[in-house]
């Protein structure tokens, strides 16, 4: 396959069990795709294979919870020298066939959601937002919960997993500005082949870092989901913005970014195409949203100068948080994008990148504790206009 | 002052810093509330007295943020002997002056909702839900969000501290019967009391326990909040109530409870007038309400037989909880109670607590990754059958 865009170059493979593999390449012709997975692995099972995984109704609180149960034994903190995402060696063979690799992405070989791209989605949820335009979108508004037994679906959808590089001690603070953009075209690259595929309703792009948040295994990557209904955070956000445009006729996310802008206290750092921000109403002791100046629904909607520019500006706040503290901080890093077949978000959805760490001092960490778990009420202990100050001085 | 049932006197009194204490006695006379405290302690400040403290409007998920940030100096596990909430000894006054208690409510040192019962709540949110029946009850749906500045309001409220006995290596599990009824009975009391009290939109009774959940003090205790809003949890689980009464013509919480009882699979333990079990969409690992066969709106609306009855069944669930793994579990318990002043929750809401754990096994915790914390999309590895089934069979 050729450039996915310039100087990136895309080929796809198949693992042993069946599963995808897509190396991004920064050279043409390296013909990593074609090196054979050797592993005797089991074929991935077919539909209804996992009978421990699935979807379930949550009739209290409205919303699906993702069971899966399979996954308790999937490989946890392994001893160096035995990380799955390191390319193979010979006699050590890897998740990744080739001997090195710059960007490689492929299916999670312990995902909580799957079948997508495999078999066909007869099994989608219902009132999953597919091309509906309403409010609830993550709802099964038409049917009352089965509160007998389990309101339950099969767990469709996809997870894969984004290697950012093939040096195990590595980190996206590490990277270069050329490597962090090869990132960037796999995240867009993706976000258009999930969003793509029948059954997803919203494609996610996420980093875990750091143990503090349960990450179990620390070679530098990320994770993409492609879930069969549209989530909860994201259902919230439409709502809010369509009511916010039904009172103001304006843009919830524009005005947003032009109030952080104006008000300047909680800005952290901005270049021409981007603005990094602590949000007023910050959750976490350290959370940074990133905008583009031009609102974009999702990530395949930048254009080359947005995506060059967005990778100066996200290791600039990376390098910030990591010296917050002077260590390497926890963090959790979100794409909120829009769903890809949700009309109004697709014309009103502002794409942002929200960075958050449960850090909140050397040695303390934030809690999710019985306000924040039971009743939804976030606590924060770190005042949002200290913690911008905080970062604008640090790294 | 009298008994506020069989067997339990309440006597109030006032620390040096002008917060309330409220003793619950299992014995009358002891003349506890009386003892003062010995404390040099600043009054504690008056409206606006915290610059660093307030409610934020989260504009892009229409729920407010509580911001704490003088809460940063808090007490963070003390070494023995020097407890705050050990009763007073002689040359170590502590929050309790008295020198021993059963039960004991006080205003927290370190409080992030504060004012109410001292000052009125000029200040109270807007869109609070303060007598309203909007399905948006933790909303400020009347004003957008001044997305320039901060949208925020003083953070007016209440916070208790409840300790469940004097002694400081006890816990909830250890306690006699007749100590829990106790504390149900302070738990009602308080949320008469807050609900009372101008500005108070729902009172919330909770305990963290285990340091895995951040808990800063090991002394047993519990908490008690009085948000000005209702949470966005209850304002959910209403909005949900509401569409089923109107799709179904029945209560949601009745017919959920009814079909986990002809299930079967989920239940923990029954007893006449209770029902524990793991919810068919749990989303932490071990996790169990508890519902009341008659439907309450809250703890004060238990009859004397069924708050005799929770005891028997909650000090059981929580043995069986320590059973699984044989050591303390870390737990989060939280009481779902009806907003006080909206008249559909009072009529419909189900009175229920929720009991979770972060821990799937020994050393390994639930985290809140990045589907959890960015979509709010829970992903549970433990299936909800095998987690009552352990249960069943532990402690």
């Amino acid at each position: 396959m050729g450039p996915v865009s310039p100087g990136v170059w895309k080929s796809s493979g198949t693992l042993a069990d069946g599963r995808e593999i897509i190396y991004f390449d920064e050279s043409p012709g390296l013909g990593r795709a074609e090196v054979p997975d050797t592993r005797p692995l089991q074929p991935i099972p077919g539909p209804g294979g996992e009978p421990d995984a699935g979807l379930r109704w949550d009739a209290l609180r409205g919303e699906w919870v993702v069971i899966a149960a399979a996954r308790q034994d999937r490989t946890f903190l392994p001893p160096p020298g035995e990380c799955p995402l390191d390319p193979s060696r010979p006699g050590r063979p890897t998740e990744i066939p080739a001997p090195d690799y710059d960007v490689v992405v492929f299916e999670n070989r312990f995902p909580s959601l799957r079948g997508a791209g495999h078999w066909p989605p007869e099994t989608v949820p219902e009132g999953s937002g597919l091309g509906s335009d309403s409010p609830q979108r993550n709802r099964s508004a038409a049917t009352p919960p089965e509160t007998g037994g389990v309101a339950g679906r099969p767990a469709y959808g996809r997870c894969e997993v984004v290697c950012f590089t093939s040096d195990h001690e590595g980190s996206f603070a590490g990277l270069s500005p050329r490597r962090a953009r090869t990132v960037v075209e796999a995240w867009a690259d993706r976000t258009t082949a999930l969003g793509a595929m029948d059954g997803i309703a919203q494609v996610y792009c996420f980093e875990n870092r750091g143990e503090e948040i349960g990450v179990t295994l620390h070679h530098p990557h990320g994770q993409i989901y492609g879930f069969p209904f549209v989530t909860p955070r994201t259902a919230t956000m439409l709502a809010e913005a369509q009511r916010y445009a039904e009172q103001t006729q304006g843009n919830l996310f524009d005005d947003l970014v032009a109030g952080e802008i104006a008000a300047g206290t909680r800005i952290v750092t901005r270049n021409e195409h981007w603005t990094a921000f602590v949000p007023a109403a910050a959750r976490w002791p350290f959370e940074v949203q990133l905008f583009p100046a031009r609102r974009v629904p999702d990530i395949p909607a930048l254009d080359d100068a947005e995506r060059t520019a967005f990778c100066d500006i996200y290791l600039e706040v990376l390098h910030r948080l990591d010296g917050l503290f002077g260590l390497a901080l926890p963090y959790i890093a979100a794409w909120h994008q829009a769903p890809g077949r949700d009309e109004f978000a697709r014309r009103e959805f502002g794409l942002h990148l929200q960075v958050l760490s449960v850090r909140r001092a050397p040695g303390k960490l934030k809690y999710l504790a019985g306000t924040e778990s039971g009743m939804g009420v976030w606590i924060n202990d770190v005042l949002p206009e200290e913690a911008a100050q905080r970062l604008r001085e640090a790294g």
